[in-house]
């Protein structure tokens, strides 16, 4: 759904092709916002994830998207973007930070995230970070966000004048399964997203990496389908 | 001179090319640090800023360099990467921040420092920010440095098991004198380094924007003279 005339709040929406990004975006979206979507291209083994990322940019009727590519894997140091193998069947929040972390993902996120909305004139950054059902990563934390919002105030022409940045993170306290039952109340075709860290052949879902094993305990706890698993 | 063997301790210095980060890099390498040099691509107009940053790399015995392409100018906003003209004859401090400002920019090139210090293990980032003679940029003050900070302990691995990234910032409180007089002193080249914004062909300076203004002014104020111009 295409937005007919630019709404006059913009804000700059982190987009991955996962359901997270995309149920961000839409609150965003149902609080007035008009969305700027930004994907990273980073390197990531899961390329079928920027595809996901288009088809999301479309269902949410984004005024813009921007994919912007970065070789994070020249610095090395994740499965992601690296050559080890992702983790499977691992028991999720056991064993402290796993091998799927990306150096400082976050902050380098934002921070795109923050030169393209200082540049467009918005004061919102929107990310689908969550702490709770979240897979270990420190940069997913409430206090880094606000950490974050603090920096940003100190960054930036807008901030040397007074104006705030806010990072809206609104699934921030939401487990996967409220998350899911959100989106569904809001319309979202969760089958146009991506979530797993290590695609089969044609991009189906692995079904045991953190990812799938998260989404799928998120959908079982709603009480919904998931299209990516039962449609398939 | 290349390092012989690699020290113990680590810093990723952010290295554009100008004559402060080539002095801030040769502080941290006289501290005893093994440098592992980042350099953005950013889109700047002045592609000859590249060439000097690997000049000085070298001359630095830096371990490794990274030059990594990063399209800023995807989200417009600057002089810098974008079509309008870099101003002149300005009075530097006057008239706000100036458009030659690269939304953002010190926030984006301190996460990427941080995303490769945390994979190497490194605890500190080296930049050749300085708050005395700057030209208006909001990310160049102390108080943004000490923000980052605080932000990168939340940001990271390390900073969950307690560590603390340092971001050393050893040219923030000194005049462009100081710092040529300082660099000098370490005896380095500055013929080797490139600060104009609007080079004329072949690379040379114009002379007349503030990256140019400043640069003159602190060779006069030094009492030396600057390769670049006299020697050409």
């Amino acid at each position: 759904m295409p937005a007919a005339s630019e709404p006059e709040r913009r804000a700059v929406v982190l987009l991955s092709g996962g359901l997270d990004s995309y149920t961000a975006g839409a609150i965003a979206r149902a609080e007035g916002f008009g969305l700027y979507a930004l994907t990273v291209a980073y390197g990531q083994r899961h390329r079928v994830e920027l595809e996901a990322a288009r088809r999301v940019a479309r269902a949410l009727g984004v005024v813009r998207h921007v994919e912007l590519p970065l070789d994070l894997a020249a610095f090395g140091g994740s499965v992601l973007t690296g050559a080890g193998d992702v983790p499977r069947d691992r028991a999720i929040g056991e064993g402290g930070i796993p091998t799927t972390y990306v150096p400082a993902r976050n902050t380098v996120f934002l921070s795109l995230a923050l030169a393209w909305a200082e540049t467009l004139g918005a004061s919102d950054i929107v990310i689908g970070v969550n702490a709770v059902d979240y897979s270990g990563y420190p940069d997913c934390r409430p206090e880094f966000i606000r950490a974050f919002e603090s920096l940003a105030a100190l960054a930036t022409k807008a901030g040397a004048g007074g104006a705030r940045f806010r990072v809206l993170a609104p699934l921030a306290s939401l487990s996967k399964a409220d998350i899911i039952r959100r989106g569904l109340a809001l319309g979202l075709d969760y089958g146009l997203t991506h979530s797993c860290y290590d695609p089969r052949p044609g991009g189906r879902p692995c079904g045991r990496c953190d990812s799938c094993v998260l989404r799928a305990k998120g959908f079982a706890e709603a009480g919904a389908r998931d299209p990516l698993v039962d449609g398939a």
